[in-house]
């Protein structure tokens, strides 16, 4: 049984301290270089997919989709992001490589022609809610159209309810940022109840819009996976299917960067969108989308190649926390998550430790996530909250990482505790 | 010799009109199905870069272009466009398969967060100058901003210059388009003394942006083909690099829909750009840069490829001007270029026929471009030009289609005259 570290002399500390600043340098003199910053899939995720490239057919449906046209995506592949995601293929636009973008251009949209009412950027003030710790990228985009970010934290089944039902009697919250699955970074998956609740909102904002980052749809580590509820399928019973844009893509599916991205929306904000990317472009890359529906055959097929991901991810995340249990655990200076899917590894350190941590592990040479990145405004006021990321460096590299980050929260935390 | 309608008598229009009648109602019977309305590569166009999708390896100077990452496109894509066009890998992002993207995006980041100065959503009213006949997206795009469009006319060396200089006086005029080399739809290349002029403009607004949209930079239709002044060589000499914004595509090059885009602009305007950028995507899609780059080899590679393009689309060019020749020429009803490359032929016909020609044609089963799409707001007040394009069509159904127009354009001037 491990000593809570608050309940330890200061003599104590100091010999735990001495003995782990052994192991830190001894790490230090290997010169490592690794990196558990982003969500990146690991090589050996990208040869999963390396037959996609073999696809050499361009007719889909009778139609040469080498040249223009065909706004919204070739039929066979909104289907197969329909079966995948629940929906009718009316309610599919399929994009390009990134969801990243489609949820820029939405905002975007919302900030110059307004979500049925008036333009975002005519308004003297615009807020969203922030679920807490979450991902970087959305915060990023709200800060770009200068939306002020307004904090709500995650609870072990999705964000705090009321603190949303409170917020959004402000006609000025106009909307919020979920990742509803496997959420980035603590890998929460929203419970029935939460989609229920989110669902039958009523927010004073007629153009209140829930950005519906379904990043991890599929993204299960296990066969005992999380389930999440179609919010889809709870929205009409509220009128509410206006107020979602659901968002998924393939880039780690498939190849980051090179993937097929998916929105999915309700028939108006279907035909509001189709009237931008009428304005945008001609047609995403229809030969990829091609190359992906031939590739995968149909729903099915994605989720058998998901599977094949989970066997190379799981090893890792199982890696990370056996090094966090057998380190951190009974000492009362850390928690974390054990997620059923997703990318990531939420650790939340001793207050007031978490940039200490990531400046030890910078100078032993293991890059994490920026600390506070996991906030809007980059800012963790408690500065507690570390994203890890383990899928990018093989098992090798990964458990020397793993362990020294241990360290660093252990020594990061000593020095806090010996003031 | 052919006589003027303008001379001919009602008698004699009249017969002429009754063997016209003849030779359309003999096309309609045919029920023809032919489309000379977008500027599409034909299938055998598509066939020449088919090889490209045998590129299966995935390293590029070092890096595996399959993951996440850069922002801008990887380095050997990066300098294919420096070199084809001109300037340094520096001033090149590589962008995503479409340059109408980049130019929506980058009218897009004007109106949200401005050019260096106020952002364009702030300004009371902003102007663009926009040479006619034009590229009808270009409006489109400038449209869904709520930006003014000033018609300029184009004069046989470029856009009317006096004209351009007097408006950029009032500093709500804040940009213009161009299509510089074999512009759509006249297939007319701004001479050196215009580029120059242009690259010497002091407009009243310091946020002034010219979107040098060239598209049909090397697609020639002969080796006798115009030759464009470099502008980016032009603009230093008047402190005006901030002023142009230049883009180009591979869509008619390899894949329309599956190309990849360029935009080429000063240090200042990347950096701005990228910033935008930063917040957008991640990366486009490097695979494809990739498979472009190892297709081509390098700009001599590409410059190629056009001339394999130009023996497909000569003869296509050639059957549609001997048909204007034959039967439109000496009439004083129609005028037009010969262009030298591009994708357009652009026929003048007499004032208020043109929308008359386009129902002409469309009741005998073969589509123009909208009429008056080559203007703002879709207003061609002269009701008179009509964009031809003629890659689409196989020759033996341009013949068909070709004729046909010639006849409708007599039998609607014909109309015309007789009142």
């Amino acid at each position: 049984m491990e000593k809570l570290y608050s309940q330890m002399t200061a003599e104590e500390l100091k010999a735990e301290q001495k003995a782990l600043e052994k192991r830190f340098n001894d790490f230090k003199s290997k010169g490592l270089k690794l990196d558990m910053s982003r969500g990146k899939p690991g090589a050996d995720q990208l040869d999963l997919s390396s037959q996609m490239n073999d696809v050499k057919d361009y007719v889909s449906d009778g139609v040469d989709i080498r040249n223009y046209g065909i706004l919204d995506g070739i039929p066979s592949c909104k289907k197969l992001f329909a079966d995948l995601m629940g929906v009718d293929s009316k309610n599919v636009i399929v994009g390009p490589n990134a969801s990243l973008t489609l949820m820029f251009d939405y905002i975007s949209q919302c900030y110059t022609h307004g979500a049925g009412d008036t333009p975002w950027c005519r308004l003297p003030e615009v807020k969203f809610l922030c679920p807490v710790p979450g991902y970087d990228r959305h915060f990023t985009i709200l800060e770009y159209f200068g939306i002020k970010m307004i904090n709500i934290a995650m609870k072990e089944d999705g964000p705090d309810m009321d603190a949303i039902e409170e917020y959004i009697k402000d006609d000025s919250v106009k909307g919020m940022f979920c990742v509803p699955k496997y959420s980035n970074p603590q890998g929460i998956t929203y419970s029935d109840a939460v989609v229920k609740r989110i669902a039958a909102m009523k927010p004073a904002a007629k153009d209140f819009r829930i950005i519906w980052d379904n990043a991890y749809c599929i993204h299960d580590l296990d066969k005992d996976s999380d389930e999440l509820l179609n919010i889809f399928d709870v929205l009409p019973e509220y009128g509410n299917e206006d107020m979602v844009i659901e968002v998924c893509s393939t880039s780690k599916i498939t190849f980051p960067g090179s993937g097929v991205s998916a929105l999915i929306a309700s028939d108006n904000n279907i035909a509001a969108i189709k009237k931008r990317l009428n304005v945008q472009t001609i047609s995403y890359d229809k030969m990829n989308q091609h190359r992906h529906v031939e590739f995968f055959g149909d729903a099915d097929g994605v989720r058998a190649h998901m599977k094949k991901h989970a066997e190379i991810l799981k090893p890792k995340f199982d890696m990370v926390l056996r090094h966090l249990d057998n380190e951190l655990s009974g000492k009362g200076i850390a928690s974390w998550f054990n997620p059923k899917g997703g990318y990531f590894i939420s650790l939340d350190v001793m207050e007031g430790c978490a940039k200490r941590v990531g400046e030890l592990c910078k100078e032993a040479g293991v890059v994490l996530t920026s600390v506070g990145a996991t906030y809007p405004y980059g800012k963790d006021d408690k500065d507690s909250n570390i994203r890890i990321a383990p899928s990018f460096p093989p098992v090798a590299e990964l458990d020397m990482a793993a362990e020294l980050l241990c360290i660093c929260v252990q020594l990061a935390c000593i020095e806090k505790l010996l003031g």
